[in-house]
């Protein structure tokens, strides 16, 4: 498989995607201006990384079936509510993002709390009513998701990212805080694929391990945009987490340092994928595709 | 059985969910200060009410068991979140919460935001690990969960509460309001302790209409403590939803509308009790104590 195929295969699962996210909530009974709020940032773009991941997690183990979207999209919905109130003014106080107004400029701080809030039980409503796996995998998905979005995972890893702010970080406190407030959700993602698909323990054992690895390369490859990116294609400016005084992965190992360190984490990801399997392909791209990422 | 013997129950009961409720929370691996915001909340009292119901809602169809008490505190672990959420300046701005400070008073509005979603997480956790029932009940209560907490449910309740503000309501509006925003979490406490207990669905679904009417009755007794109560008993002022200009049931009705009102619903919950079984008495007598409590 080539990064072109791998091209095709996100092409295809985001468009389904995007047209799907906003219809979840719509669907919904519940006042108007708050399920107006949490449709404003469940269609509000971005790149769809994780329910992508976790497809491409299915895929290796068979064919993606209807269903899958529900599962995908529901990660999509814890995503977007940490991204809602990691932006609200008491966090990391964003007005943009990708490009557009936040969710508390347009509604107010109240209702972007409301609004993540009903995102993060709407994930879990969406894994319980899945009807193509049994009940066991199911709860499998609910206890990894509720792990990795919470104290021990991505929630954790905000309230570290916060309390590490304007001061320099040793390069296992950073480690810590990625690895737990993007890696946690990124592990989710694929584990939960393998699940979905029906993996042997063996593999979702294995592709939990690669997944922590290239939640590594997502995270330097992101501190390197932010210095080398184009603001036009990132949706935000260039050295904004400098200006805030964050520790980064250039600003700790220097630029060509965390460009080495990228490479080691992404051969490392690839080891974990056995590579006689045929399925490997995908997810050996997505290292690639990870890696050279422009925006 | 007698309101004494209620009171034995909930008294037991309570200091075994008093005592685990940090316990949960202490076992886990995160950032210092985010754990102890969230200790911070759960240890910080309370009458207990949903995982009391929960834990009688089990005790109508077999003896409580050790687990019981982990699924139990798991719907407290929601309602601490609301709370705290509710708490916040953005949305009832409120410094005191049971004669302590409000977790953002102490630990700051971020924290308290992320305090609250681990709390949330957490409950789809402990539910996930529950052993001593089948996958088929578990994820019943996750779906349960998920709706009562989400858009459909608590979260819901609170934005009409928000939206509600400043204007007097309709009665169909408050209603709309109680029955989202404080009803929706007590069903799902008697409706997951009926499933925890194993009730065939009939059983399931005559809860379910209890626990409807519970909820009004215990919402009607709040707004009438709230006028006629002691602050001494109540941790906060009495008129103070008054003052903000709230709709209440008895500024709707008057205080003899609301009382009136108040003895129809607890009559209609007590009618979805079968009659004839033992395990009513318990359910039966704790719609009196909501009635007539006095705090």
């Amino acid at each position: 498989m080539t990064l072109t195929e791998l091209k095709q295969f996100m092409d295809i699962h985001k468009k389904e995607i995007d047209e799907r996210m906003p219809s979840y909530i719509e669907r919904m009974e519940g006042p108007g201006t708050l399920k107006e709020a949490m449709v404003y940032s469940v269609q509000a773009g971005g790149k769809r990384v994780r329910p992508l991941l976790m497809l491409a997690a299915v895929s290796a183990f068979r064919p993606v079936e209807e269903q899958d979207y529900q599962a995908a999209c529901s990660v999509e919905m814890v995503h977007t509510y940490s991204l809602i109130h990691d932006d609200l003014p008491a966090m990391d106080d964003d007005d943009y993002r990708r490009g557009m107004l936040t969710n508390h400029k347009v509604y107010g701080e109240a209702f972007a709390v409301l609004s993540g809030d009903g995102l993060l039980s709407k994930a879990f409503e969406m894994i319980s009513t899945l009807t193509h796996v049994g009940d066991d995998r199911k709860i499998r998905m609910v206890m990894e998701l509720a792990r990795s979005s919470g104290l021990e995972g991505m929630t954790g890893g905000q309230a570290a990212d916060l309390e590490g702010e304007n001061q320099t970080l040793a390069l296992h406190e950073l480690e810590y805080i990625h690895d737990h407030k993007t890696g946690a959700l990124l592990t989710y993602a694929i584990t939960a694929g393998a699940v979905l698909g029906g993996a042997p323990e063996e593999d979702i054992k294995n592709l939990k391990l690669f997944a922590r690895e290239l939640g590594l390369v997502f995270q330097i490859r992101d501190d390197i945009l932010d210095i080398e990116g184009d603001e036009s294609e990132m949706g935000k400016a260039p050295g904004s987490d400098e200006g805030s005084n964050k520790s980064t992965y250039p600003s700790l190992l220097s630029m060509e340092g965390a460009k080495e360190k990228l490479v080691f984490h992404a051969e490392k990801a690839k080891s974990f994928l056995p590579g006689s399997s045929s399925y490997t392909s995908l997810l050996n791209d997505f290292v690639d595709y990870v890696a050279e990422r422009i925006h």
